[in-house]
């Protein structure tokens, strides 16, 4: 069977981009997409869509992008591979910050990377950062994510779920940056024991699980009260955001060292962040509940 | 002649703590250090002073740190130095976030690191980091660093100013961090051609020169007036301030990857940053005048 051609790839993600942010909009009721078209200097380019100001998404963006040229010495020592003559890499990258502290913080990334040599892969993942972990939203959102994995192959689920703990992970602060979801990288059909149609069709699934995913806990939270408490620990949970994307997500670090585009990069980072020296949540609180359920290892289906 | 000995290191860099505490509490007027001590349990610990909600300081630390004990294999691999038994470092490390957007950011640090294998070297450095560049004032700040180290060695200023400009640097925003300032590290007497007095004078002039430079800056520009404007800025040059230390420093970057005391290196964090897509500043504004002087190579004292 053949390989999935990188033109299909391509104009699939740019439609799954579209679909995403055309229903944004309608989910959010007020602000709209801006669109930047961007060209790299070595070879392709993308298209930023970023959004503010909303009823519900106070920042946000839905990223296109399709880099290609060829494969630097440094770049094929940083990605682990053999040295080939050129490389194309595509996905679309979301991130989404809510503006109430009870709507939690999104991120979602699919991407193909392939050699002219023929190696290829996928990549990609979801996760979901409440500023206030909720026990029962938890469930339904990894319940979106259990069916997408599990729909191409047993097993899937826990193993991405895994890896996604792994990898949604503040070493400096021993806390998971939220309640996870599922992240994978590098799965080739083959090594996956799949058809190449069907390791394409798990990644669309993954695509296609974002909106139902997020809408759902956008409208179950939109409208519950808030007030300057629960804002402040907002702005601290963002700070932890800022943490984890600045110093250990491997995506943003790779991007700002090898020249991408900072613009488009960053915008996963908060509309503000704040630090405080050393802050301890109180005794009994929501905010000290949600600080205890940061970590590896929950079962947020079966709790 | 002898080296220094660690332990009149130690006592010396913990007195430049106690005067740099006492000269900020009296020149901020209102805002009180609060210590924290703690012990590292590989041998060690540290006297954690932070600030916060001054009249000039919003936000602060002024760190002594003595960290000790067995040298790890990675912890060699990452200083590049043989492997020895035993290792022992030491610092003051501060960094200030004024509340006034018209007065700078400061931060310096001087550090003594020794091998039992009988390697030692020294490292340090200021740098100011102004929300608004004066040139006059960068001119002012300069002169002090300038006198700190042409007192020792001719030549030391050009070379540390340099090393500044090249360390507090932003790659993936092509801008240096503020107007630079001094930066050495990994000195040892011999090969600086100077006696182990010399070198260990030298440092310590780096130490004195931290108070009478940035009170000058502060009393300066402490009573300036702004507005809502200059304080957007001011959140968004935060902003930059947590990009440079979550990437791009070398020290927060090893001390978050060797389990060092999160909130101790985090105290170099602004209290507030802000984050939006694609800032421009406006044509003709002060913003843009700042943003057009924050690169490498600026002459600040002979301009």
């Amino acid at each position: 069977m053949k390989n999935i051609p990188s033109s299909e790839i391509i104009a699939w993600f740019k439609g799954l981009q579209n679909d995403i942010c055309r229903d944004l909009e309608i989910l959010d009721g007020k602000a709209k997409f801006q669109e930047d078209l961007w060209e790299r200097p070595g070879g392709g380019g993308g298209r930023t869509r970023v959004i503010k100001g909303g009823n519900i998404l106070e920042k946000g963006g839905v990223n296109f992008s399709l880099v290609e040229g060829d494969l630097s010495e440094p770049m094929a020592k940083a990605l682990k591979v053999e040295k080939a003559e050129k490389f194309k890499a595509t996905g679309v990258s979301i991130v989404l910050h809510p503006k109430s502290p009870m709507v939690p913080i999104i991120h979602m990334n699919v991407r193909y990377f392939e050699l002219s040599n023929g190696t290829y892969w996928f990549g990609g993942g979801i996760d979901l950062t409440p500023h206030y972990v909720d026990k029962e939203a938890a469930k339904l959102f990894h319940e979106h994510l259990s069916d997408a994995c599990e729909n191409t192959k047993a097993g899937y689920y826990d193993r991405f779920k895994e890896w996604a703990d792994n990898y949604f992970f503040i070493p400096h602060r021993n806390e998971t940056r939220g309640i996870g979801g599922i992240f994978f990288d590098r799965l080739h059909h083959e090594s996956e024991g799949l058809n190449p149609d069907q390791l394409w069709h798990f990644v669309q699934d993954v695509g296609e699980s974002f909106i139902p995913a997020y809408k759902e806990q956008a409208l179950r939270f939109k409208d519950k009260e808030y007030g300057e408490n629960e804002l402040k620990w907002q702005r601290l949970r963002r700070g932890r955001y800022a943490e984890f994307n600045l110093v250990w997500d491997r995506g943003t670090k790779f991007g700002l060292e090898s020249n991408g585009r900072t613009e488009s990069i960053l915008m996963s980072l908060p509309p503000e962040a704040h630090w405080d020296y050393d802050v301890q949540p109180k005794e009994g609180s929501r905010e000290e509940e949600t600080q205890s359920l940061l970590k590896k290892g929950i079962d947020w289906l079966g709790q």
